[in-house]
Formats: C-alpha cells, structure tokens, sequence
C-alpha cells in the first residue's frame, strides 16, 4: 500500500479492518471484522461490525461492537478484544433501524462498558 | 448485505467506500476512494484516500481528502464533492509521517476548507 500509514501510527487504513481476525483474552479468534459503520455527518465510526461465519449458529452473521474495544496488534496483524462470545450473545437485541436508534445505541454501548461515540 | 445500515440513514457502511467513484461539480469521475485512515484512539475517520489510478500523471497514486469533503449520493452510489482536480494538484506536500504531523494537517484542512477532524 503506497504511501499511507503505518501499523505503528496513531491511525489506521480500513484495508487493515475489514477481513481481520480478532482474537479475545484467551488468545483464539472469536471472529472477525466485516465492516464498518460510520456517522456520514461526523466521519466517526459508531460500529464495527463482527462476522462469525454462521459457526456459533446464533441465527445471524453479524454483530455490531462498540469500536473502542478492539486494540490492533500489528504483531498478530489483527484485533485483540476482552469481549467475550457470552458477552456478544447476550448484548441487546436488534431491530430495523437499531443503529438510528439512541435507546438501543445507549443500551449496547453500556452493555459493553464503552464510552458513548456520540457525546 | 444482511442487517447492516441503509443508505437512507445516518450511518454508512465501509462496504459502501472502499472502491466506490467520487464526482465533482462538473458531474464526472474525478477519481474513486481507495481506503480511508481511521484514528485508532477516537474511531474517527481522518482522511479518504483518493485514488486516480495513475492516468493524472502526477506520480503518486493516493491523495487524503478530509471526510467532509464527501456526500454520499444513494442515487449515483457514489460520492459527490466540490473538491476540485486543481485544488487536489495544490494541496500541500506530504512526507514521511504527515498523517501524524498536525501542522501538515492544519495546513491541509485549511487548504480543503473543511473542519478539523481533531475538535
């Protein structure tokens, strides 16, 4: 990739987010990320989207995870996360428009133990 | 896509910008987004790397662009900007580490007249 940031940087390119595996306390992969949602306003991203390939047979492919908790280890070139498989099973359940939905954002976000994007 | 964000709302998939073609006032093509560069710490997008696919012959292939800059038109699937070939040719230089360089970052945002991201 010509010319853009470097793992050690303070930023990151999204070529380095979508498709990378990330991996919970215990050191495995718990999945990966899918993509990501941004706030077209603000330029911030409100959700990483996780992905487990339908393995864990919750029904549906994607969870939505607070951003602010996966760290990037550019030695295991992916996210490391200390949430948990219970954790995402048990976080709030989704609705059409949920990310339009502050009740629901507060909930999940709190659910998480992450500081609110918005504020 | 399964349950992710619609177009209609204030959200936006990162599905929907790597790759996708960014038009000017004129109406044509001036270029596509490559990736964009993420602030790892505050998940805020700080640039969109445009892409020319060489044929400018300006000698480099990727140009950071404030996400501002950028409006996301469902219509054409693709983003619209005023930001023009000539304003691209005249932003500041870049070296080695400018993503981390706030002076370099000042000085392009000014150039783009958009805010900074980092307020």
């Amino acid at each position: 990739m010509p010319d853009t940031a470097q793992t050690n940087s303070a930023v990151i390119s999204s070529d380095r987010v979508n498709g990378t595996e990330v991996y919970g306390v215990e050191g495995g992969s718990i999945g990966h990320i899918d993509h990501l949602l941004i706030d077209k306003k603000t330029g911030r991203i409100t959700y990483a989207m996780m992905g487990f390939g339908g393995f864990m047979g919750l029904g549906e492919d994607y969870y939505p995870i607070p951003w602010a908790k996966l760290d990037y280890d550019p030695g295991l070139a992916g996210y490391r996360t200390d949430i948990t498989r219970e954790q995402i099973e048990g976080a709030p359940e989704r609705r059409d428009g949920w990310y339009d939905d502050r009740k629901w954002e507060e909930a999940t976000y709190a659910h998480y133990g992450a500081p609110y994007y918005w504020i």
